[in-house]
């Protein structure tokens, strides 16, 4: 990756409404990170989009200022080629098909999540075959680069990937940055003299010490916590984790985990909103409307406010540090998806773990894990274990394994399963060649 | 243990109604396994049921013709004292306390079982510290004695000692057993022509491989299984499992996987059962009752055909095969709950496991167990954890254990631990000393 | 294996001396063990030993009335063709190349030993292309037939097939039950009463417990030992190993430990013994040509004494007890050559590990093994990845592979390594294909 | 750690000749690290040299004009007193004892080292009480600070701590620092733009990858090490690896690889060196001497040249490093020696592994290492099981673990092993207060 030519940056979903977010983030690290070409990367069906946030991410570069060429297609592989990083947020099936993650669980009466449990299966189940069809264009058109992905289900993407292929690869969230930020707040410091203990699966993550000056603070956050108002991302209820909850886990628990931990609650305010404004889905195809009616202003320069709103604060900033600690052998901490290699002696060692790592040019190395309490082992090896299902379900198309991991995923009762995968199987069929092969 | 004395038995819980069974054992087995003096112990509570089981025992052993002497006492340690075996068959508060571990749970319209989830855990709780003080007794009074538990949970019981104790456990069910024989009904052959290949967690044990003239017919019992009836133990209902659900599994379910993969069917049931005939704790009440009555009767002078309705079948059976292959160095084959000890990779070393074991006089080997695939892995994982935190709970009356073991129980729904466990605590003060010092 | 045809058996390396073993052990076991056909087979150049010991089996089988056939042949495949069992004595190079692989390594004044160290690492190269090549032929011939392997170094080759065939192949040695015979002397009991836990490698395995009417001896076999006199296997010559070697091993070391425990002694003595009256190799030759001259006695009818003193004695019994376990779906305990699979923990799943098992028709079982106390774990490991690197470098002629396989090896200085392992290649070069398409 | 205060620093050992180096190190880092007070702790029989070294240590703060108050003293519980920082290089037994751990196995041509095989072991016996006893008074009188352990055999020296106390322990040694600068020597780059991944124990460490500017230069390393000069560390003599070894390993070795890889050599060497101009710890005795003659020069003010004769080089910077990258809370990367946990998953959690670590105020957590491939594996965990064993003999005078512990050294001919045993126990005794009460 020689300076003189400057990075070339695919972005697959380019046509995203949070484009405008990593431009921001390219433009911020213009001095270190010297892109030159960002292939924003789209479909067919996401042209108008691409379009539309093209030109803004256009209008960005000029604002600032930055030598930056934005470059629109439809031809995935010209994009590919010789990238040094492939950076993926595209959404197979497009809203309508996270809609339906979140509506055909609640028939049965099952939360619908896109990330996790039946709607994150099925999420992942079209998006499987779609991702090792990039990496097979990375094979061959850019060896070397690094596919950074954000695609979620994230931690179960980046571990097909891992699992499947050769492609240098590291799964991203904001989740643990999110609350990174929260403790900062709960103890009254910046963020950057924090440093976390992460631990766990993408979307079912720990805080399992916080340090600051040396010390760790987790107690103290999580007693401040259970007597206060955690704002966690924007896109889940707030709910209050109570006192004893918080106290026997002993550790800082994400915003997702209120699926697992008020399930009851989460559920009710899920059939709630379908009923009254729409599944969070609805919400956001609204919000992304309207944002892109927003960025069809030409007078719009910058990233407009309204973003935040969407529910990925800090992606770019995840992102671009990412790839900036990797472009400039930085030798910093980063909290990242990443394979886990013994690293959790309690889970395989070819799953993909989130992770406080070690990132430089060489990749992200996890820092090594104590063995984890009983309280957070259980949960973890059990959704691993549906995340690893899910993985053979997506790439081979198998049934059992399909019905296995909604067996054992504790979001989903038993007894619906055989319905809701026929549902979840008929309603996507478009989107799962590998089941139709098999079927 | 030389013969020419005989053995001597000590059984905690001896007026339990499934004492003619153990009985009945003992003097099938006569001839190789020399019983001398059989001592059953119980509680003052208990005294009057002792009083009627302790002379049909009597009648029993007098009408067989074998010169076994039957000792009633309420006098623990006498009995224990040089025992060759002691068997565990009590309940720590009666059958009260069962209904009540069936009854809180549906109050938040939550499975409530003797053996697993909210009503497991609240009998572990009340369990522990009396195996313990058992455990204690036998160290001082017949330390090479073999402590034989059959007490519910069994798993979780065994593991204690193992955790807690020196003294030689080992745990019983009679689950692995109802399901060979069921296998060799399937496969229209005798149960002792299999060799089964069960693996699991006691009441979460799976039935991996089937071997009949060394062929491994597992696949033929699924499939007849899944276009048939399986009739189960007698305490659970009899819902059909579903031939996806059984396929995707790949191995034979035990019945109490039925709460765990028809939850919501078990939950129906018991919420029906409790309102119409009672939970199953009142119906063994009137039935106990009933047999009591039966038992009484100085004509009756064998186990009697009622008991069977009962639901403990093959328990004597069981105990007094492990027993008499430990006495008589067999080197058989049988199905214990023993310390898993790396057999199985993928669980902590120190847990108990149920599983396939060679049985001689040294005790129980168990026989090694290959890798476990995905589908149970990590169910088997949560659930050993959710024993481990029980474990704890009940030893230190740890209240944060106790919370993180209903947490991440798959049968019981987050939101509702903290007023759940509240109930099961106040509820069952009277039996849990470890929780008073605490609180 | 329908009883009606009787069973079908193809011995690899049929010319070898060992055969009349053999013989004898179907004929005592033939009531058992329906043997119809026995297939002696042999290359070319052991064609006239082939004719000698087969002309004996026949005289033998004819004396014993028992009704099988004997077929000798050179033609591999006809033999392997729908057999029931596949037993393997064969040696590649003959004993000339077992001399070569004693005389290379004294060269540098090191162990040279037909089944571990130098010698056993060019037994093995020699040995692995021909064990793979059977088990192609079982896969294409025989598919369900069992590989029974004795060809030494028997643990490697096992674990060769293991690795990299899917053929259903257990390892055998006569050392456990040497030991267990040596053991029963010592507690002046039979051996049948005893029940051994053995664990280890191959010639590298240690006798844990010894347990006598369920009583584990082991401390009073060590004491008797370290005072008395220990008669092992007959090619080993019987030093002491001394009172504090073994107390602080805590367990029964093999014949083969002498290689490990007293290097030096063994190896002044290899130095004697060359100088002398040859190496075991050499003696071995001479005593084998006396052997092919008693067998073609015509009047010889049995397997003759002098066979004792080859060596190898309790193949024939462990062999065959092997085969009939399996054929008869017995049950009952062996020691055998096994793929480890987590029995032993500290050693990885897929090496082959020699250790007390349970047989049936669906093979061999290994009992699940306690963790390993450091003294013997440590030698284990670094021998087992000895093992690992000499697979390796038989399979694909890696000559990296083979010079850490020396260099690890603790039966082996380092320095001498480089030059060592240029005679084994050179003088071996004809039976080594896989390094000459290397190099 | 409050700053105003400045940090209060006890060096065990402070009369030792190394101790210039450590005042160069905290003179330079002055200005990130304001130590106030530095407690040179020797005892009586070092007091001569503790007052030579010490007026030299106070020259050198006055000359360098940084405000570092040198406190010389036989009281080892004052100087531990509210510490910061607890640092080790003392020497139980002096120079003396140094020569005879390596002449005693001279006498059975077994190399005689001071860090590993016979040597290694008799100097961690001495040590092991010592530390303890250091640990203990830090446990009462300084339980926030941090031990930092030169002393060798430093894994050996920080395993024993961290199993057997609660004190805050790393271990350090220069060999890692001095392996990358003669990388980076190789690479023709500067020490500080390498990234190396270390792994290993104490002096059995390979660099497993050279990361320069992300991309991993092992293999260049290798080859050119292979065909030039490798300049270890100086107490060792510099051999040739050979092009094969260094090819077949694929990692870079430690200086003290020789002993492994060439021990014939490195033996004869040792011999030679013996019978001319004394064994290493005499060429030291004759070194000090001189050192301290020197140090005596009223006029000299700074570290003298000649030091770096001695062999520690790196030393001061490792420790300064490290002390400064927690105190400062620095995020960097150091070389440690640190409780495995599962970074190196084939060896037991609680064993010291020297590795490639993240340090900050909170201490060093280890990156998580892959798998290793066996070459390096075996001998690891052979030497491993070698520490585990010498550890339990120095804490609880085992005598039985003692001998297995040289029995399976690498470095051991075992039939030596009761002799050189006895003579190392008896020639040793006065240091030995573990032994004598077990004997």
């Amino acid at each position: 990756m020689p300076v003189e030519r400057g990075l070339k940056i695919a972005t697959i979903g380019g046509g995203s409404s949070y484009t405008p977010e990593i431009i921001e983030g390219f433009i911020k690290r213009y001095a270190e990170l010297p892109v030159k070409d960002l292939y924003l990367v789209d479909i067919e069906a996401g042209k108008w989009k691409l379009e539309i946030v093209g030109q803004l991410a256009r209008r960005m570069v000029k604002e600032a200022g930055v030598d930056i060429n934005i470059h629109l297609t439809l031809d995935r592989r010209e994009a590919i080629k010789d990238a040094d990083f492939v950076t993926t947020q595209f959404r197979v099936g497009l809203l309508e098909a996270r809609i339906r993650d979140e509506k055909i669980p609640l028939r049965y009466n099952c939360i619908g999540q896109k990330t996790t449990g039946a709607g994150g299966m099925a999420k992942a189940l079209r998006t499987i075959p779609v991702i090792l069809d990039i990496a097979k264009d990375m094979a061959e058109l850019a060896p070397d680069a690094w596919l950074i992905n954000f695609t979620n289900p994230s931690g179960i993407i980046t571990e097909a990937v891992s699992k499947y292929t050769d492609i240098k690869v590291l799964g991203l969230c904001n989740v643990p940055i999110v609350m990174e930020k929260m403790t900062a707040e709960i103890l009254e410091t910046a963020a950057d003299k924090l440093r976390m203990d992460f631990v766990g699966l993408n979307h079912l993550v720990w805080g399992r010490a916080a340090y600051l000056n040396g010390e760790n603070k987790i107690n103290e956050v999580i007693t401040k916590l259970a007597s206060g108002n955690f704002r966690g991302v924007k896109n889940i209820p707030d709910y209050e984790w109570g006192t004893d909850l918080l106290n026997s886990v002993g550790m800082l628990p994400c915003p997702y985990h209120r699926y697992y931990y008020l399930t009851d609650l989460m559920l009710k305010e899920e059939i709630k909103a379908a009923r009254n404004e729409g599944t969070r889905g609805e919400v956001v195809k609204k919000l992304e409307a309207s944002l892109f009616e927003l960025y069809k202003n030409e007078d719009l320069k910058v990233k407009p406010k309204e973003l935040e709103e969407r529910g990925g604060q800090y992606y770019s900033d995840a992102a671009c540090d990412l790839i900036s600690a990797i472009y400039n052998d930085k030798g910093t901490i980063h909290y990242v998806n990443v394979k886990n290699n013994g690293t959790v002696n309690c889970l395989p060692n070819d799953s993909v773990i989130e992770r406080t790592s070690y990132v430089g040019k060489n990749g992200a190395t996890p820092l090594n894990s104590d063995p984890l309490p009983s309280q957070i082992k259980g949960l973890l090896q059990v959704v691993n274990e549906y995340e690893t299902l899910t993985i053979e379900a997506g790439v081979h198309g198998d049934y059992n394994a399909a019905f296995q991991a909604l067996t054992i995923h504790p979001l989903v009762e038993s007894s619906i399963v055989k319905d809701l995968l026929a549902d979840i199987i008929s309603e996507n069929i478009d989107y799962l060649p590998q089941f139709k092969v098999n079927n």
